[in-house]
C-alpha cells in the first residue's frame, strides 16, 4: 500500500500512480476540496462523473462540527460523505493559524478560539493525528506551523516547532491503512526549505506536502521555491502542493515536479459567479452574457457546457438560484481535473514541454470579459 | 394534441393520459415547481432521474428577470432551462396579487409594483398570454384575479372580472401547440364555484384549473369546494388544482377527480431543512437526528436515502451546506411522486379506494420527530 509508481517523466514533471486504500491515483492529480465532509454544491455521483478521483477534507472543520469522534462512529469521513475514491485530511494546522482565533503558540502545540462560537480547544500533533486517524482518510498532514511566507525570523522559529511536531507526528501515527505526509516548510527561503526537506526526509514518509505557497508571495517565489523543495525530495516519493490552484498554477506545479494539487478555487469561485476558461477567467453575472447564446466555454464537454447557455447561467446568477453554483462548480472542477488528465497524457506521450508552453502562452490570469 | 383519455376511473379519481407537444403526461401528475425556470437546487437531470413529468414555471418572475422576450430569444422556457418534457406556466395573476404591491385593478387589467425594483408594470388578459406565448409552455393560464378565499363580496366582483378576462384570453390565445386552460374561481362559495365551472365550460377550454385553494380556508371548505367543481366541471377534460399540496392533500385531491397538482412545498421545505416522509413531516435540524445513522425515510429509494444517513443530513443543515437542499429537495419531490405513481396505479388495478384510506390513516399532518 501507498508505493508510487512513476511510471513516465518529462523534465521535472512525472506521471504516476499512487496506491491507496481506496484505490489508486493517477497522477498529477487536482483534488476538489470538500471542507465540510461534502465538495460545495455538488453530490458525489457529480464528482464521480466529473472524473474526480481524490477529495480533501478538512481537520479543524470536521474536528469542530460535527465532531471527529461522531465521522468516526458513522465510520469514517468516506462513508459519511459517500465518496468512495481516495481521501486526504489536512493537519488543522493552516486552518488554526488563518481562520481561528489563535490564543497560544508553544513548543507543545497550539491553543485556539473556534471561529464557530469562540470556544477554547487545542491542539498538538498527536491530537491532530487522533483526530485524522478517526476521520480516517488514505493521505493525512503532520501538524504544522503556518507563518507568512516572507518573515524569514519568523519562518526559523516556527520551523524549528514544524520539524519537532512531525517527529512526534510520525512516532504517534502507528496505521497501515492512511499514510502520514510530513509539509515542508519554510516560506520563501531557499535555505530554509531545503533545511525542511532534508529533515523531513530523514523520517521516511511516504510522501511530502509543500505548504505555506500561494498566501501572498510572488509567482516568482512560489516556482523558486518549489524548484528548491522538488530538487531536495526523494525522486520516487509523491510531492502535494496545499492549497493550489489556479489552471496556471497546475501546469507551474506539474512542471516543477508536483503530484498532488487540492485548492477550494473552482468552487469557491463557481459560488461567486467566476468561471474558468482555457483563457483566463469570466465573470458571468456581467451584463454582457444576458443574451449570449453560447456555452460558458465553447468546446467544454461538461454537463453544464453541454447542455445551458452563457444567458441562463447569468439569469441563474441574477436570480441567486442555487443551480448557479452547481453548474459552475461542476464547470470550473471540470476544468481542472481536464486539464490534469491532459498533462497526464502529454507526460506518458512526451509531449508535456510543448503542452505546458501552449497552455501558459493561451492563458491570461486575469479576469477577461472579451470572449 | 390536448386529447386527454381517462383510461380508469375509482369513484371520482381518475387515471389518464395527456397529450402535450412535448410528450404524454401520465395523470394524476405532480408538476415541481421551477418558479424562475430552474427547480432549485436541482438539475433537469435530477428531474428526469426522479420521474418528474411536467414543469411549472411562474410567469410574474421570468416576465420581470429575465424577461419573456428575452427567454423567447433562447428557444422559449424549455430549452432555455433544458426541460425536455411538458410545461406549464401560470397567468402571474397569483402573484400580482400575493408578491407585488397591486396599485389598481380594474376591467381591464392590473396595474402593480414590481417586487424586485418597485417599478410599475401592468398585466392584462391579453398581456398574459403574450408573455406566456413568449415563454412557450405546453399548458398556459387563463388571467385571474384571486381575491381571499372567504369574502364573499369580492369574489363576486372579482369572479366577474376573471370570467370577462377568460373569455378575452380566450380570443386573444390562438395558438394550437399550447393549451390554454380557464380558471375556476368562488372561494369557499359552492354556488359561485358552480357559476364559475359552468361559465368556463361555456368556453371549451382543453383543460381547467382550479384556483384560490389552500390560501386561509380549511381543508373541509378546500375538499367542499373541490367536489363542487369537479361534479361540474366535463367529465372529458383534464382539472388542475393550483398550489398544492402536501401529501396528503394529493391524495384528497385525486379522491375529488383532480388530474394535475402543482406545489412549491417539496422543495421550499427542503431549504428548509424539513423532509416529508409517509407518515409526516421531519425537521431534520432537530439535534436527535446527529447520531442517526438511518435514511431520512427508512425504505425510500431516492438517492439520497439510498446514499446518506439523517446524521449526515442534519451535519449538512448545521453547516449551511447547499448539499443540504439538494438532497432533501430530491427526497421530498421523490416521495410526492411516488405518491402520484402509486396512486395511478391503484386507480389502473382497482384498489384505489383502499390505498387512499390507509394513506390518510397512517399520515400525520403535523410535524413529528420520532421515528
Amino acid at each position: 500500500m501507498f508505493e508510487f509508481d512513476v511510471i513516465a517523466r518529462s523534465g521535472d514533471a512525472r506521471a504516476g500512480v499512487f496506491h491507496t486504500p481506496h484505490g489508486d491515483l493517477l497522477t498529477p492529480v487536482f483534488a476538489p476540496v470538500g471542507t465540510q465532509a461534502t465538495v460545495k454544491a455538488l453530490t458525489p455521483t457529480h464528482l464521480t462523473e466529473l472524473g474526480a478521483s481524490l477529495v480533501l477534507a478538512n481537520t479543524y472543520h470536521l474536528y469542530l462540527r460535527p465532531g471527529d469522534d461522531l465521522v468516526k462512529e458513522f465510520g469514517g469521513v468516506h462513508e459519511f460523505m459517500r465518496w468512495p475514491g481516495p481521501m486526504l485530511t489536512d493537519s488543522g494546522g493552516f486552518q488554526v493559524f488563518s481562520l481561528s482565533d489563535t490564543r497560544k503558540i508553544d513548543s507543545d502545540g497550539v491553543t485556539f478560539k473556534s471561529h464557530l462560537d469562540g470556544a477554547l480547544h487545542r491542539f498538538t500533533p498527536e491530537r491532530s493525528m487522533e483526530i485524522q486517524n478517526n476521520l480516517g482518510a488514505d493521505i493525512i498532514m503532520a501538524f504544522d506551523e503556518c507563518p507568512p511566507p516572507l518573515d524569514r525570523a519568523y519562518n526559523e522559529i516556527a520551523l524549528a516547532r514544524t520539524h519537532a511536531w512531525a517527529e512526534r507526528c510520525r512516532n504517534y501515527h502507528r496505521r497501515d491503512s492512511q499514510a502520514l505526509f510530513g509539509i515542508v516548510q519554510g516560506g520563501i527561503f531557499a535555505d530554509l526549505r531545503e533545511r525542511s526537506a532534508r529533515f523531513l526526509m530523514g523520517l521516511d514518509f511516504p510522501g511530502y506536502a509543500i505548504g505555506g505557497l500561494a498566501v501572498g508571495e510572488t509567482k516568482a517565489q512560489m516556482h523558486a521555491a518549489l524548484e528548491v523543495v522538488n530538487d531536495a525530495l526523494p525522486p520516487d516519493k509523491p510531492r502535494y502542493l496545499m492549497g493550489v490552484g489556479t489552471p496556471e498554477d497546475l501546469v507551474n506545479g506539474v512542471m516543477r515536479g508536483v503530484d498532488v494539487f487540492d485548492c477550494v478555487l473552482p468552487t469557491r469561485l463557481a459560488r461567486n459567479a467566476a468561471a474558468f476558461t482555457r483563457r483566463g477567467r469570466l465573470n458571468m453575472k456581467n451584463t454582457q452574457y444576458a443574451r449570449d447564446h453560447r456555452p460558458v466555454e465553447e468546446g467544454c464537454a461538461c454537463y453544464c457546457c453541454a447542455n445551458f447557455t452563457r444567458g441562463y447561467i447569468r439569469h441563474l446568477i441574477v436570480a441567486r438560484e442555487i443551480l448557479a453554483s452547481t453548474l459552475l462548480s461542476m464547470h470550473n472542477v471540470h476544468v481542472l481535473l481536464t486539464i490534469m488528465r491532459e498533462m497526464r497524457a502529454a507526460i506518458v506521450e512526451g509531449t508535456f514541454e510543448r503542452y505546458a508552453q501552449t497552455f501558459l502562452s493561451e492563458w491570461k490570469g486575469t479576469q477577461i470579459n472579451s470572449i
